[in-house]
């Protein structure tokens, strides 16, 4: 039988203790998710293979819940935001909830179906992910992207489906941040 | 298929916009779960029937979680602070997850195996409450105490096993909150 346990959340930086996972996720691991790779490679050659995000969690797989936190950099590659890789679960009846702790944001949703969704994320905004929608985090402000997720330990990551991308892009626009049409069918 | 949605959450009062379920527990409502309810009773007459607790929540029965808000205002019954009710989960194989927004609280826990735990509850404390574990949260400050909850909207609410109470008591001591028995046996 498990232990209750506290685990204190920084909500600036995103870490969290304790914890039983951490990974990391920098430039050179995300060249299949950003369009302009030539971009990519000569910012990895200027700037380093600098960090996107990281994911940190907390899990005892004899429970039902996790949770955890996804810290994204603030950054771009070409005129696309950083993000994150994006995913269905693997577990088609599983959904999760996104609480943003600080920064600004945008969470792309796609359904199975083909449809497209946007939410915003900022500090309070507390998206609802249903079950059967991949989505995916990109950080649209100018500080750290910091949000809190809670799903089920067996639903599972996805990575597979959206090998070719997600059918939206996020870009910076002259004024702000815009969506355009990757090119990609869902 | 359900679609994603943002709930936003205000940290300070624990208002959730949209909601699709509040409720309040005021002192009348309490009666079975305080010790002294001569105060109590003192109390309804004398300042009314205060709002103890309330609860909100974004519930949707085709997903997986839901989540929601909970927010007890500061106070005591004689020496005993304002608390929730406690429960089980029906579900023996399902657990909870609790952020605190804000305030100061206590986390009580006992488990069916009669063993008894309690945890801190102050901004940036996540508190894992595995399944098993009967749970009520105690707000020991002078100020509202605001927790996110997230759970499976299958967990369901067993108020019934702490009928007669938990084993252990939080009374205001002379230095702060202290933990006494109840008399009753788990």
């Amino acid at each position: 039988m498990l232990d209750p346990q506290n685990v204190t959340i920084d909500a600036e930086s995103g870490a969290i203790a304790p914890e039983t996972e951490h990974y990391e996720k920098r430039l050179s691991d995300l060249r299949q998710i950003f369009a302009d790779r030539i971009a990519l490679d000569r910012m990895v050659g200027e700037e380093g293979d600098r960090l996107v995000y990281q994911v940190r969690a907390f899990r005892k797989n004899e429970s039902d819940l996790w949770f955890g936190t996804t810290t994204i950099e603030p950054g771009r590659v070409g005129s696309e935001y950083f993000m994150t890789r994006g995913h269905f679960h693997k577990r088609h009846d599983m959904g999760e909830v996104y609480h943003t702790q600080a920064g600004k944001g945008l969470l792309l949703l796609q359904a199975r179906d083909g449809r497209v969704e946007i939410l915003e994320m900022h500090p309070g905004s507390c998206s609802f992910i249903p079950p059967d929608w991949a989505h995916r985090s990109i950080n649209v402000g100018d500080d750290r992207l910091v949000f809190v997720w809670v799903c089920n330990v067996e639903a599972g990551n996805d990575y597979g489906e959206l090998e070719k991308g997600m059918q939206r892009r996020v870009i910076a626009g002259v004024s702000g941040p815009e969506m355009i049409e990757s090119g990609v069918r869902g």
